[in-house]
């Protein structure tokens, strides 16, 4: 079965990491948001792209998330020393990244060429993709600071303010990547994965063709990143409550109706199976909570069995 | 007495550093060649301005004159990992002062005040100045490779190619950055330390309106960076021998016929006493290898000993 997953950060990376432990570069794309791209210090920094490939490259701290492991922070204290900005945390090994891509970007070579370079590099063999080439900024509306850009809000404000909205600004000349439109067009199931639905995963259904193209695949699975109300890492509850809806599974799948065929959510939220089955979806509960590389790969192997499940109507486990 | 030292990288920040142990800061102000900055991995790299300010804040490398002491690489391995460019070594420690100097620059603010800002952080309380905040760039003209920018001749190239020529692109737009002129202009004395002639002494000089303040200040020193036909560090000797002329203190003296009143050279090439002094100037020959902190310091002391005698006419050791 080929796989396209679509994701952000930290939620999004340790599902593609378990769907990259049973599956071949042949059978798993990742398409990966860019909306929380920005410009700092000079440099072109994609945190979401380098989530998902640290992670699958085994380079990421285990703790965090996000970053490397084993990353040292000499750079950043002198930054600090002169009076540099420092609120966003970059690494020494992390700092190459960013200067080589930010080099390379330059230099006239396209962000997608540049992510397929450095996978090699890392030793990543599935293809990451991102969304796109353009720049395609994802701004918060919030009620203390007007519009932020997404970094602004996440990192700098710890995603404090108050949000009212969001705007996708370029997302009208965004074009698809090299590789996403036909990645989506050749898989048997599009995986949305545990990620922000608001601020990682629309901003990958605005670039231009590629709603269009996942609407064409017959199998559209969304794994709900919130649990008991919560979100497991990020704002995603909290721009729900803010936004005066009340942060839920249902929530999510809500969110998504009319883009998805099957819904998988936590145990914890079962009470919700009814109304989610009411929207139309085939729903489903597991215990989605990733702790563990075991986890990663539980969760997966189940996703797929509910990808295959979608695709034939018939229940394999 | 005042004094303004003109100064390179290594060899001028050791007599500098021996000048701040003896001099307050209302007494010296050092002015750095600026024709040996670049731009690398977006980055605005000003080598000599830091090895100035790196050696007097405490900083530098002792080991190899230029760059930070107790540096790390994690960040330039990481380059090397993806094919980036690493011919220009940059450390991590370093790489904070370039990531926030190119910070400050492209927000609009000059060189002069981020180097004034970045010695203010450092503890360096001698004034150091760029000679100028206009782009002012180094080339060498090479046998094997054509013009080169500084650095591609200096680094990259291991100073290995033959050198025939030099040029000095922004000279005639270069003005001299805020406070030189005046510096110069309250002077006793000018020092012109133990750097390249050709590369890192002539291009202040070259900077619209230093050399007429230059030659308005009574007492004008040189410090021959050449000891025994051999540069202590760096290509002088070379392009001496290169463009056709025997590497010596002479040819240094010579180099800067009519911009000195006295010049100093080592011991060992006490020949040369009679054909210096018949230039015109007032000559001394000293023990000028700086070795130890020790050594900074009796150089600097005897290099002041010999304003003051040039200021005066009268011998005063």
């Amino acid at each position: 079965m080929k796989i396209v997953a679509l994701a952000g950060g930290v939620g999004g990376a340790k599902l593609v990491d378990g769907l990259a432990r049973l599956l071949s570069p042949d059978e798993l794309t990742v398409v990966v948001n860019t909306g929380d791209d920005f410009n700092h210090l000079g440099l072109r920094i994609c945190p979401d792209l380098d989530t998902v490939c640290y992670t699958l490259a085994g380079l990421a701290n285990p703790t965090t998330g996000w970053g490397r492991s084993g990353e040292t922070w000499n750079a950043l204290e002198q930054l600090a020393r002169l009076g540099g900005p420092t609120w966003f945390r970059l690494g020494d090994l992390d700092l190459a990244t960013h200067l080589e891509r930010t080099r390379r970007l330059k230099a006239g070579d396209a962000l997608s060429r540049v992510t397929r370079d450095f996978c090699a590099a890392w030793g990543v063999r599935h293809p990451v993709l991102p969304m796109t080439d353009q720049v395609f900024e994802t701004w918060v509306l919030t009620v203390e600071h007007g519009w932020l850009p997404f970094q602004e809000y996440f990192v700098r404000h710890a995603c404090e303010p108050v949000v009212k909205g969001f705007e996708f600004r370029g997302a009208e000349s965004a074009r698809p990547a090299p590789g996403v439109l036909e990645a989506i067009g050749a898989a048997d199931a599009v995986v949305v994965c545990p990620s922000n639905p608001w601020v990682s995963i629309d901003p990958i259904f605005k670039v231009e063709g590629i709603k269009q193209a996942i609407q064409g695949c017959p199998v559209r699975v969304a794994v709900s990143p919130i649990i008991g109300g919560k979100a497991v890492k990020g704002p995603a509850a909290k721009m729900y409550a803010e936004l005066g809806i009340e942060p839920s599974a249902l929530a999510v799948a809500r969110h998504y109706t009319g883009r998805l065929t099957g819904f998988i959510f936590d145990r914890e939220d079962s009470q919700y199976m009814s109304d989610i089955s009411a929207l139309g979806i085939r729903a489903v509960v597991l215990d989605t909570l990733m702790k563990t590389n075991e986890d990663r790969v539980n969760l997966a192997c189940k996703v797929l069995d509910f990808c295959a499940l979608n695709q034939t109507g018939i229940r394999r486990s």
